[in-house]
């Protein structure tokens, strides 16, 4: 039975043991048998009611990796209900890139009480890491660098090592530094295995190594990592030169998962850090606010159709059909403006090439809205058995479609020339665009021809 | 300066040389300046044109690196313009596991003639990589693994690596296998560096390892890898318990981002490898059966419209308020939905917690029906001063949220019991139920209450 099978069967006896009441078990089970990724797993995908039942069995001395693999939001959750000590204490055991990043959920005022608690050394590093904002090379990077002068010799790296008797997690390279700590290269430790002992460390190690400035945001260094199949890097301090620190793949995973969620959550309003199981009081809140905003477009397009309550008056069948062209538009609208909203996230759309997407984007709404226009003209035709009805549908379709595959192309653009969120805003300017341009081009052209 | 930062300015130099014309220099900076990764991110950043110029610059013996580094859409585009001769020449420098997912993209009979064209060993190997999905841990798999067995020294381990050289990437661990090539332990690099070399790889390796099925689910994969911080892990034949390869974090950072990728790009109907500068003809195409798979909801839309045209007739302000009630069923129902695709991506819901989920929702929905039904029902009454059509939108669009939260609640799990993607059919279903109920509520209840 592989380790994986293992852990699921314990997840398993875990469930029925929380069903059944045999709370020792449960205590047993996620203290001594499962690891602290998986107590947080367990924890992310329980309701509130068993969520606080787990937390409260889990021992004080487990508390720290189990906080440190939870979800932001979950972290504020659990440190709401922890003291200032106990919160010291949980993090006394964790890297200092894990601890900046839990105490960057907190408020200001308790922050610095738990620093307070720390030792000095402890509390001087973190705030060396609290120094860069958290989605910067800064905020990713852990202090825990094994560094070797470039003269000695292999013999003499291979002793100091058996010494130390170990290294951090995920070390692949120890990082040679100059008297001033500048970065001068990297030693692989698979170079260190398959080289003479004798040789030096500047005669192994690799100059050629891809180096982070602290400043450099979070998807920047993830989009190194990926496109580079990095396992760790160095990172410089831009001004200085020197070595600051290094960030580990396990961190870059996580930015990964989470810039990638942040374009499918945000599209819909929601926070990449959502908790599935968040209570009912609290989800209403936040989707509330999301629904509001939507209402306001709605009332617009609301608007727009009110100033054709006339016409509509006179032919009813433009009630029947107005939605139709309003909601190809907006599907025609986000599948740009989503396509965009991925580009922009893996790196693919800078200045150089934005002109020839408007163009073909263009192409493809005309395109699509010639075919469709002509589809749906037909249809009304066969329906209403009026042909400048028909006609008017099929322009609107055309326009309302170029209208929004352009609206689809430029919003991502704008948006984040302004430093706003494509993923977020773009959406909800999009609907509100498709709709006004779809009724008011339907119903605009049914006033004119019919009156 | 980092050597990030040198290729970016790279590939400044090369965006000024494509565009003055020095095209030896393209030539020279693409083969020699630039890694295999930045030159297929130069790809797929470019219009099909520059695309064309640029591939055609690049050396036949650069060629299989950067087909590597392609997205899927990419390969096939690319490896449409090779002979049989040419990808086996390109592929004879790459892992096996990257090889197999090459082939996976071509058709079976040109497959067939790669492989004829490659060394009998090769071929060996990518066939045994073939017979597994591509989307499973043996399709991941890579068969270049250093194994030990556990009762040699360290001190010999240490002979044989120095005389072999080098090590395969990403190695972090030797892996320790008996008589019968079944795993039984792990051995860290890191491990073999500290420890006293008179030891034996039995005293020294781990037998607390996560090892991995060949037939497990890639995204099963990458979620092991992301919850225990992994770079590598070794694959076992279920069957026989023989080692048969290792996967890397390397190839699960790629399952992980196209992963998260699929639900954002499935919900507008596009494909996670969608080529962000495909000509608008393959783009039209495309996106045109997305927007006639909505022109049917739409039309179904309109079929309830049509229903109460006599009604419409009589009460034009329903006209003019009926987009309200389905567009706030749209942005509830796709909230809900969103959350739950994101869920069951991560591996939050399950059995056991999903009746939780669909009564929160269900007061999600009731509580901002409520709300907003409230809201909506003072600004019509404001607009229009008729009191019997604000109770009216009200409770439809109480009736709409509830259904639409339900429906985005329940969608996702009927999917994918019915192994259908959630993400690609659950939006126009979605859309279809909060549209034909948003209309049907609030245009049925008028009719009833004014007639």
């Amino acid at each position: 039975m592989s380790r994986g099978e293992h852990q699921s069967k314990k997840l398993k006896h875990l469930g029925a043991a929380l069903e059944s009441g045999a709370l020792a078990q449960v205590r047993r089970i996620l203290n001594n048998d499962l690891q602290a990724a998986d107590v947080a797993h367990l924890l992310e995908s329980s309701p509130p009611k068993e969520r606080n039942l787990l937390w409260g069995m889990i021992d004080d001395h487990n508390e720290g990796e189990v906080l440190q693999n939870l979800s932001d939001e979950l972290q504020s959750w659990v440190m709401n209900r922890m003291s200032a000590q106990e919160m010291a204490d949980a993090m006394s055991e964790l890297d200092t890139d894990d601890v900046a990043d839990l105490l960057q959920n907190l408020p200001n005022t308790v922050t610095q009480e738990v620093l307070t608690s720390m030792d000095a050394q402890d509390r001087a590093r973190i705030e060396v890491a609290l120094s860069y904002p958290e989605d910067s090379a800064g905020g990713l990077m852990n202090t825990d660098t094994v560094t070797v002068r470039p003269h000695i010799t292999l013999e003499v790296v291979l002793r100091y090592l058996r010494r130390h008797r170990s290294l951090p997690e995920m070390t692949d390279s120890l990082l040679v530094v100059n008297r001033r700590d500048e970065f001068i290269g990297s030693l692989a430790i698979n170079k260190i295995l398959v080289s003479d002992t004798d040789a030096t460390v500047r005669e192994v190690m690799s100059t050629n190594i891809i180096t982070i400035n602290a400043t450099m945001e979070d998807t920047e260094v993830a989009r190194l990592f990926e496109r580079h199949d990095l396992i760790s890097a160095p990172v410089i301090d831009p001004a200085s030169g020197k070595l600051l620190g290094r960030i580990t793949i396990d961190d870059v995973v996580d930015v990964i998962r989470e810039d990638a969620d942040h374009s499918l959550m945000s599209m819909a309003g929601l926070d990449e850090d959502e908790d599935t199981f968040a209570p009912a009081l609290k989800s209403s809140r936040r989707r509330a606010v999301w629904l509001g905003i939507n209402l306001l477009t709605a009332f617009l397009a609301s608007a727009v159709i009110g100033l054709f309550e006339a016409t509509i008056e006179q032919v009813v069948a433009l009630a029947v059909l107005m939605p139709i062209v309003a909601s190809m538009g907006g599907v025609a609208g986000s599948q740009t403006l989503t396509l965009m909203i991925r580009g922009q996230a893996v790196g693919h759309i800078d200045g150089s090439n934005v002109r020839w997407l408007l163009s073909r984007e263009f192409l493809v709404g005309a395109g699509n809205g010639v075919l469709w226009g002509l589809v749906v003209a037909s249809a009304t035709y066969f329906w209403f058995h009026d042909l400048k009805i028909s006609l008017i549908i099929a322009a609107a379709i055309i326009i309302n479609l170029i209208v929004a595959v352009m609206a689809g192309a430029f919003l991502p653009i704008w948006l984040k020339r302004l430093k706003i969120d494509p993923a977020l805003a773009g959406s909800v300017l999009l609907t509100t665009i498709t709709d006004v341009v779809g009724f008011f081009a339907f119903l605009g052209l049914a006033a004119s021809f019919y009156f």
